[in-house]
């Protein structure tokens, strides 16, 4: 099923370089894995924001719980978690 | 480029049945027809709202008030627009 | 899995007493239903309010939206819907 | 009687490793014990948030002020707090 | 147990002005009944707004709600309850 | 005349625990002293909230100020402060 | 003493507009004759908003209260209430 | 001098579509009007919303508010006014 | 020209005392001069906050910035900016 | 295509002042090349706050992005963008 989660990152700008970057390399790691595995379906920047918007496919609530704690960057992200189900007049529910 | 657009609906419970059935049928056929057109790239619903997540792929903001303005229930929507642009870390943008 | 949904319900007080008493007679009919059915796991009224706090448990979020589009006062409810999933300090997550 | 507790924890990221285990580890405890006690009645996780819902059973505002003072990561957690009562249309109310 | 209530009167301008006196004679009486009783305990006036702050005392939660859902002007009120508990630098908690 | 103030308490946690202390020792002393003076009328906790809600019978707004501004924790509070005025259903205003 | 009052104005278009222009006639008058009293101290518009800052003088609260709802345009005026008091930094605290 | 000015409108959609398009008509006539006198500087929209964002260079206040509330939509609209200044970095202020 | 300005002062707790009283003598010395110069026209206290409420009279929103920006405490404030003119019912409207 | 932006700046009264002086002159260089190649088309300053308004001129979304997360100012302004298109009304729009 689909999540549709807004992530918005607010890193002190005090902090370190070198953990920041260490930080950030993590983060894109885990996020080309997870989009690779299927499961981080849309990744997208909101323009001018440090800031995206994720739609993520997993199994129920619990998996996406563990996926975006396993987030490297989740201590400094403000999240925003909605679910989505299919609109009676998206394509895929109207074929022919 | 991309927008991505939320709209929720805000019909009055007093509008006459068969105006509400026709507002929505005429909705349901422009959004069918742009989403053939390949404009209306993702339509989502909202669990348990009367609203949507929508992501539009025009030419430039005009295209898109164009495009928004003329859906049936423009006046009876509230809609959050902001545009979208690559994420560093998406698989698009990290080939290989 | 569970959603954790809040319901407001705002029905205008110059709506019709039969057509509102209808409303409510038809919403606890299908709210017993659904407890019956063990979708509804938990309702509570929140003292003061015209308002509740509802635990339910489906297979995802499109059986939750149906359910809850299904219920008479959806069109004068404001929902706020979150999903649910065990929490490490909970006792089911500790046994022994 | 029931209230409606929803805790947000806000732990600054620049807390001493061991200090914020310590403190994670005795809130665990305390709150497995108070859930075996039978006041913590509900616990679940907000799925993607720091944050979870409770439902506690107390004999009123004072005991529920000092049971939610004693947790250990009650400095760090904002709270928002909700009387409940038992809603009409709830199958407990509605027996046979 | 003391509930802090803050009530704010939304009444239609429109409304009928014998109903609007009829619906504020029942709401007085009422309100007198229940401070006579001892359980409305507190009411005062927001200088400058149709709002007033009130202090109840009941059994619970359950009795709260069927008060405050018992007067006249509910259906036009919107409320905020919060309860309330000693003060630990209250006289009554610091004798002698 | 009659101010209704709710105020919130906002303790920085690295605060050192001496000082913490000492503060609350005297804010403690003090809002004692001010309730003894017939001034700090009602005093009562907001329960789960570090937080109280407070009436105060001064002259005026200037006594108010300095009532309010002389607490030990002041710089550690945030401050609603609104004007009450008899209400006309209250029992002081409907003898007999 | 002295409230800083802010008055926003919310007539419905559809009033009638003899009715409106009524209204507005007796607040004019009514706003001239307290500005005469000395009650009505300062009265200006905000610009670009049916709305307006004005600082009254009253004996307390109770005054305050009846002056305010005495207005004819009362029941279409949201409003919010501040106590004022002297500043240190100003000059009367500060002469010579 | 300058006003940054955000304008949205709220018709009605019950409203009659003859006065719905001759307010419509009269609005446009004098916004046309006030750009070729020079007063509004800028008209945008903003794309998606019924609103737009103007800048409007006027005398002062005074002349502000008497230009805003000559427009046929003014009961219609819900203003953002604020006062702009020449920015220290903006290419006018350094010139060569 | 009038503008509405509210200030409310952050000083950090953790400030040197002598650095924040050196601020506030600054500050208070500016303040004097500007009213004394006929430009700060009016400045008061809110009752229970550390925040002020100013008439500012300027020739334009440059001069206005200039003098806002100049104040010592500035960087401390967060301001709300708000252009005043002459009401229709005020008494300098209103002659004789 | 053009893009209004809000770019309010957050800079610590902590920050060290070469620091901050350097940010300034860097940001203000890069504003001013900017402007001189026709993508900053206007910058003006909110009177009395330490924010701007700007309307940006760039091919789409993706340049936007890259232009504003190139302000060295960027890591401590908080932004919002918002999509621009003609307006009906405008001049531009209605020649002749």
């Amino acid at each position: 099923m689909l999540f549709h989660v807004e992530m918005t990152v607010n890193l002190p700008p005090t902090m370190d370089a070198q953990v920041t970057q260490d930080l950030k390399t993590r983060e894109k790691a885990l996020a080309l894995a997870l989009q690779r595995s299927g499961k981080w379906v849309h990744l997208w920047r909101l323009a001018g924001y440090y800031a995206n918007i994720s739609v993520i496919e997993v199994s129920g609530p619990d998996e996406l719980h563990e996926l975006l704690t396993s987030l490297p960057l989740f201590p400094y992200m403000s999240m925003q978690v909605r679910a989505l189900c299919p609109h009676l007049s998206a394509l895929a529910q109207n074929p022919g």
